[in-house]
């Protein structure tokens, strides 16, 4: 008999960044730790977002005893609007991360009477054999925690997503003093944040970001805008106290920041003195040099009202000459030609603009390398898996633990979908589940799938050509010129005598002289084949082509 | 009678990176300094490259008395295919970048008997009303040159891409006694190159990668591939000298690389030592220490040795374990994710990898912060206009400008397109001409416009979907059902049922009972409208809706 062992499955978050999930499973019980989503790169045309593959945890449902999140980023909590009317089963988070999801199931109407569960930093719960603890630690959210998970096998130590801030702004830094007296009681495994594995040294503290918010809003002599993520709070809270240093007030643009911002002043996340907000109906006769705008917008959005202003776009806001404007955010992978473009267009509007390549405006919230191997050297596990990051991110991560004495055949390096399987003696992968993107477009998720995404890539890159032709039902013989039609594909005015030859071609083509009805699969397959080659030798384009029979 | 003006009219570079294109003109004299293209970004899909707007040159054509080419770069040369043939007026340049223009010409088959001709760094010509002195910069391809234009208004220096590298690998810094000797007699105007304004400090010397290189060389057990571009002839040249020091071979990989290596040695910008250059039919049996490639690919392209090789998709090579790769180039902005998969795809195949954001591998070409006000330091001019970048960078530019000393009302920030006329007294904008973004798709220049590129994005995002609609000829009354076909819009098989509720939908909207020929107009307008409506109630997408009549 062999003895039952913990599985550990990462759902996402180990062969890309974002849709952070994983399983962990103990004979009838199992823990899902995060459900994220991730943004779709420039490859998945047209898709709004990318969430895990749930079919594993619906097969194993009645066994689940919770989900627990880290923290209220997208990329842990995203997918749950989607899961939980699949899935009902508590869900356990701090109480700034607990507002956030119900924000979040409301506005995707995924309510479905889940129950929400708060869990406090240091607090303690039991989901069938799991004891789970959650403890602080610092990231660029608040209320942000690790887990340390005692199992059958051993006690495992889950890092979250986190940095070492020993001045965080909320004063509440990672808890290393817990990790320590751990590390001296024994951890078996430690799962770790492996985001910014690539940058050597530490990351700075939130506060430097505040001296330069409050070195620019000391010298700026007109309005001042910050943008940056709804999620950062902190930062928030920084452009809130220098406000008050400087006597300004703080208006909240966009409905995700005034969203953010009101529930993290109801739970206590944010502090503003009495009178610091202001209503939009106050700002006519204000004086410029008393005004803050707070927006979204740092990633260059088209529809967000820092780049409504850029474009003149805007009803209500216009950028004034003398504006000073700081997007307090680093563009995602992905984005930076749309922030570029933002920054041009601000300066065109002659505001005075402050971004992370000129000045020290963001810091982000993960640890570098010399943080990742201090939580190593605390918490000094038998065997140590990188999670959170591309392939690139684990292996530097790993070794990293080489380099701080973890043995290698204690490290693993796992891709998503992995089963490992743990005892107190050694892990190994031993199988594997699926776990590849779901795509969520438009109201659909999962309905689209390769072809389709293939079809926009062919679609985008040379457009499409459609060719009607009409045959006599009786005779099999062409009813007239075939008709085309190109979208994507060429100019059509100045190509028309192109597409006037390749109908004759198609006439040509099908002028088999038989009397009898043709066969359609042959037609289709002539007529594409004798285009592709002509278009192809007149432009060098390969537009998708369709021809279409009907029947008169 | 108003005196004749120096007229300054930038035809690419100053509205977007790339594409790099000058012109002056002073009364019957043009020159045109600079003919390069732009590789297009994410949102011109399908295009193959942008290069500028010629039309103001073709109407000035018999006043044109030259072109000259400041370095061999694809911004600077490679609009010349596509110029030459239209207009056949000399092309002046130093000897590597006549080398590598005459390779581009014959590639594109555009040779046209333009006459090319070799100016050595130092050199002197006579361009009509025009005198020109070309002096060595340091910039990341050999033989690059600044321009000093002696005009009728004074005289102008034109600073190329440029960086001060003072231990340069081919041991020509940029000639700085030269350009202080000028500021000392007098300049009018100063353009200088503001791509990397926004980097306070230095830039590295590119024997900092020489260091880099070597390390990794002496450190590495297996074979070594080094990839990157193929014009960075410095950083071959450095690759190769690691090469000697360790006894390997080197082996050129891709015919891009080859040709590069092949022209630099004829021309001596490349020194190999006898037998250090290998070729593939000596690779058999070779002791895996005594191996380096060098290819391309290092900005992910798919097509590429390296990227195939990282997919286990290459015929003849494969990556072995123990290999070394040295990627040394930074990923060019929208590059980033090919290159991080690439990374992760060759870690994958259990090579060590060395990329900028672990390792000092790669510098880049253009002058930071403290170069830039060094060059305004020495140079002096009355007037000044950053070139070379977007909007953002100029303007930075131009205030690093002001913190030196020029005086704001001196310093002209300008737009692609912008006519500029400068006296030795004053300078001011006084009109526009035509210079927007043209468009090479295949084998058309300058076809795809605004509604290609709208299309492309259209189908690109959420697919299309033709009605096809057989209508009676004499009575305007539907015959059979209405057809629909759609691509990329949703799966075709689990969509099935809407797209027939769709057809219905159509066959309800058009039975008008009138007995009377239907207006197509109308109805195409209302097909249109219903199914869009129905389209984004069941799905939230907007694909593009064609529909097509054939009479019967």
């Amino acid at each position: 008999m062999t003895k039952p062992r913990l599985k550990i499955i990462p759902l996402g978050g180990l062969s890309e960044i974002g849709k952070n999930m994983m399983v962990m499973e103990y004979e009838n019980d199992i823990i899902v730790i995060d459900a994220g989503l991730m943004f779709p790169g420039a490859e998945t045309l047209g898709i709004d977002l990318v969430i895990p593959d749930f079919s594993y945890l619906l097969e194993k449902q009645e066994k689940i005893r919770g989900i627990i999140i880290t923290h209220g980023h997208e990329d842990h909590v995203g997918a749950l609007p989607y899961l939980l009317p699949q899935l009902n089963v508590p869900v356990y988070s701090t109480k700034l991360t607990q507002g956030l999801i119900s924000v979040k199931l409301k506005q995707r109407r995924a309510h479905s009477g889940a129950e929400l569960e708060v869990v406090p930093p240091g607090g303690r719960i039991t989901l069938g054999k799991f004891r789970i603890e959650v403890f602080p630690v610092c990231h660029s959210i608040p209320d942000s925690v690790g887990l340390i998970i005692y199992t059958p096998v051993g006690t495992i130590v889950h890092s979250g997503d986190f940095k070492l801030d020993y001045t965080p702004v909320d004063g509440k830094p990672t808890d290393l003093s817990r990790l320590a007296q751990l590390g001296a009681q024994g951890v078996l495994l430690l799962l770790s944040d492996s985001t910014y594995s690539e940058l050597p040294g530490y990351t700075p503290s939130e506060r430097v970001v505040g001296e330069a918010l409050d070195h620019i809003m000391a010298e700026a002599s007109g309005r001042v805008i910050v943008t940056t993520f709804s999620s950062l709070v902190s930062r928030i809270q920084q452009v809130i106290d220098a406000a008050v240093k400087y006597q300004r007030r703080v208006f909240v643009v966009g409905r995700s920041m005034s969203d953010t911002v009101r529930i993290a002043l109801e739970l206590g996340y944010l502090n503003a003195p009495e009178g610091i907000l202001a209503r939009f109906d106050e700002l006519r006769g204000m004086p410029r040099n008393k005004i803050v705008f707070v927006t979204t917008g740092s990633q260059g959005e088209p529809t967000s009202a820092l780049v409504r202003m850029a474009n003149r776009d805007h009803r209500q806001l216009h950028i004034l000459s003398g504006d000073t404007v700081i997007i307090s955010a680093t563009p995602i992978p992905g984005n930076e030609a749309l922030v570029n473009r933002t920054v041009d267009n601000l300066f065109k509007q002659g505001a005075q603009v402050f971004y992370d390549r000129v000045a020290q405006v963001h810091v982000h919230g993960h640890g570098s390398q010399e943080e990742l191997k201090l939580l190593l050297n605390l918490v000094k596990p038998r065997f140590f898996m990188p999670i959170h990051g591309e392939f690139r991110h684990l292996t530097l991560h790993a070794k990293l633990a080489e380099s701080v004495g973890i043995l290698k055949d204690n490290i693993f390096v796992l891709e998503d979908g992995d089963i490992f399987e743990l005892t107190p003696w050694a892990g190994k992968v031993t199988g594997k589940v699926s776990a590849g993107n779901v795509y969520v477009d438009g109201l659909s998720v999962g309905d689209i799938g390769s072809v389709v995404l293939r079809d926009r890539k062919m679609l985008s890159r040379d457009g499409i050509v459609m060719v009607i032709i009409a045959i006599n039902r009786q005779t099999g013989k062409l009813v007239g010129r075939p008709d085309i039609v190109s979208r994507g594909f060429v100019d059509t005015k100045e190509s028309r005598d192109m597409i006037e030859e390749s109908r004759n071609l198609v006439a040509r083509t099908l002028d088999h002289g038989r009397d009898r009805p043709a066969d359609w699969g042959f037609i289709s397959t002539k007529v594409r084949d004798v285009l592709h080659k002509f278009y192809y030798d007149q432009t060098k384009r390969r537009p998708m082509i369709l021809p279409f029979m009907v029947k008169v």
